[in-house]
Order: C-alpha cells, then structure tokens, then sequence
C-alpha cells in the first residue's frame, strides 16, 4: 500500500460513518415531518446530499431505513424501572418530566415518527400493545385503588400524553409547542396525577 | 330522448360529482396549506377551476365547507355556539359531553379516519387550523385569565381530547374503549376544567 493510500485510509471509515449519520438524521427529520408514506428514499437523499443509491446501500429499503431511524434511544423498561421508588403521589409530577425532555430532544424525533405513522397504519397495535402491555402492566398494579381501576386510570394518563405530542409535535400549536419541558410538566403534572390517585366517580 | 342521450345520462351525475370532489380536494390542500382564515372560497374555486358559485352552491359557507374538509358530523361553529351561555365553570365537563357521544356516533367515524390520515400525512394543518382558528379564536377569550392565557389554556383541553380520540378510537385501548361516554365525561372533565379556569403556575 502507497503512502498516500495509508494516510487516507483513517479518514475513509470516518468519512463514511458521517455521511451514514446525517442520512439517518435527514431521515429522521423528514419521516418526523411528512410521516412514513410521503416521504421517499429520493427524498432523504437529496436532503443529504448523496446519491439515494447511496441511502440503499447503507440502510435497504425504505422501512428498514424507517426501522433504523426510530431506534429508540432509551429502553422504556429503564425508564419504567427508574420509577420504582418514586412514591405513586409523585408519578403524576415525575413521569412527564421523564418524558417530554426525552420527546424534546433529538432521538425522540424518531418516536415522533413512529408514532405519526402507526397511528395511521394498520400496524397501530404496536403502540396498543406498548401501552397495554408495558406501561399499563407494570405501572397499573401501583395504582389499583379502587381494585380494578390500575389499566383504566393508566390508559387516561396515556391519552393525556399522547395528546401532547400530537399537540406540541405533530400539529406543533403555538404556544404549545413553544414552551419548556417544565411547563408543560408543571401543567401537565396534576392533571396526571388525578387520573393515577384521585377521586375517579365515573369509573367505580 | 334519443338513445345517444339516454346512454349518456348516467355519465352526467357522475361529472357533477367529480367536480364536487374536485372543489372538496382543493379545499382540503388550501386549508392545510395556509389556515381557515386565509383560505377564501373564491381561491378555492380558482383552485378547481370553477365559478365561486358553485362552491356555495355545493358547500354553503366557508365554515361549511371546512367542516365539509374535515368531515366534521356537525359544523364546528354550531357546537361552539350551542355553548354560548354555558359558564365558563362548567365548561370542562359540557365540551366533552357535547363532543365524545358525537365521536361516538356513526358519523363521527369519518372524521376520526380523516383526523388519522390527517395526522400521519403532510396536511397536518388543516388540524392545526381547526383547532387554532376556530377553538382557540372563539373560546380562547372567554378564558383569558391571567390575561395572554387563554389560547393555551383552550390547547391543553385540546391536546386532552386529541388524547382521547387516539386512545378509544384509533388505539381502541381497552378499558377505554367500551367506557360510555358519561364515563369518559366525568373522568376527564374535572381535569379539562382545571386548564380552563385552573391555578396554572408553570404558564405565568
């Protein structure tokens, strides 16, 4: 190998897993923004700069592009198990600012995605079974009171953040989309909290 | 009638028709594109390519024909009226109790397919619009306290009730989905009051 060959070959792998990184960056943008189906291969190419053959040869097909861009960046289950000693009256408070920081920073432009696209799909029991089988089995139990009410009280909090990710990133209302994670926390919070321990007449 | 035209008849509803879907579609990428306010019936009709008229003609009034776009089982603006003289007290639990048996109902389930494509396509502002145009215009005043409050409060009820609409509809989340709707009123009401009238600390 030349001389001129070797002082270039540290740069090629570097050089390369760049370019990887912002298609996969352009691709989270755009699937965040147009969703799944309107956005193309060619699409995502262009907004990198590089040739779609290029996004095809790194990632496959379009779904397996999508499949790489929504990799979530934090195991829910971490997420759940950092709440174990977190008493339940604090849930309510604690939760969302767990989670909307996670919603405001990058990686969770791919969750964005994700969820804009199975909500439209026929794929949308993903998100039922994460709701159902994740959250509501594991944080359902620690608000049980009255027996019974554990999933239903933990299926309103999910409706309620759900609806503000369709507020402040899909639909992106001003000034809901404006203001910081803790005010929407500080807003947020007791309303969660009611639905996970207080007083819920219609339900029993 | 000669035979020429008894053949041809059929095909003459099925043009009326297609320029009634024409005018629709143009509509739906108007609104979404630039908001109900500025969107006139007139650049509808320039949009179809024909007299505006006809817009009226088929659609009535603007607001008629966005709620037409939106396939709204009733025009927005009459709910909103219905509301008029109810207390601002006692709003959070009259808006779902008139808005969750209308979801309910058969025709609610056109607009809650239209609001899923909706919200996974690029015409995303055609929510935005209704909820920021018409909602947040026409109840946003009348609960503007501290004063500057009241768009955002009328957005967190909204981001609540899109909530709902994911949660029972598109999901379909058990038990949420069977609750009757006095149930999904009383459980959500008390906390879409609290955004409507509420101490909000976090947004002053």
């Amino acid at each position: 190998m030349s001389a001129e060959a070797e002082r270039k070959r540290p740069g090629r792998p570097r050089g390369a897993s760049d370019t990887r990184e912002r298609i996969l960056k352009c691709a989270r943008d755009l699937f965040a923004r147009n969703g799944l189906d309107k956005t193309s291969i060619r699409a995502v190419a262009a907004a990198a700069g590089v040739d779609p053959a290029l996004v095809h040869h790194y990632y496959g097909t379009k779904q397996q592009l999508f499949a790489a861009a929504i990799e979530a960046p934090v195991n829910p289950m971490e997420i759940i198990r950092s709440m174990q000693d977190t008493p339940v009256e604090e849930l309510g408070h604690k939760l969302p600012s767990v989670i909307v920081p996670l919603w405001d920073s990058e990686a969770g432009q791919g969750f964005i995605a994700t969820l804009r696209s199975l909500l439209a799909g026929s794929e949308v029991g993903l998100i039922r079974s994460f709701l159902q089988d994740v959250i509501a089995t594991e944080i359902g139990p620690r608000v049980d009171n009255p027996p019974g009410t554990g999933r239903i009280r933990v299926q309103f909090v999910a409706s309620q953040l759900v609806g503000i990710v369709v507020a402040r990133y899909i639909l992106e209302l001003e000034p809901i989309r404006s203001l910081s994670a803790e005010q929407i926390v500080e807003t947020i919070g007791p309303n969660l909290q009611r639905y996970l321990t207080g007083e819920l007449p219609g339900l029993v």
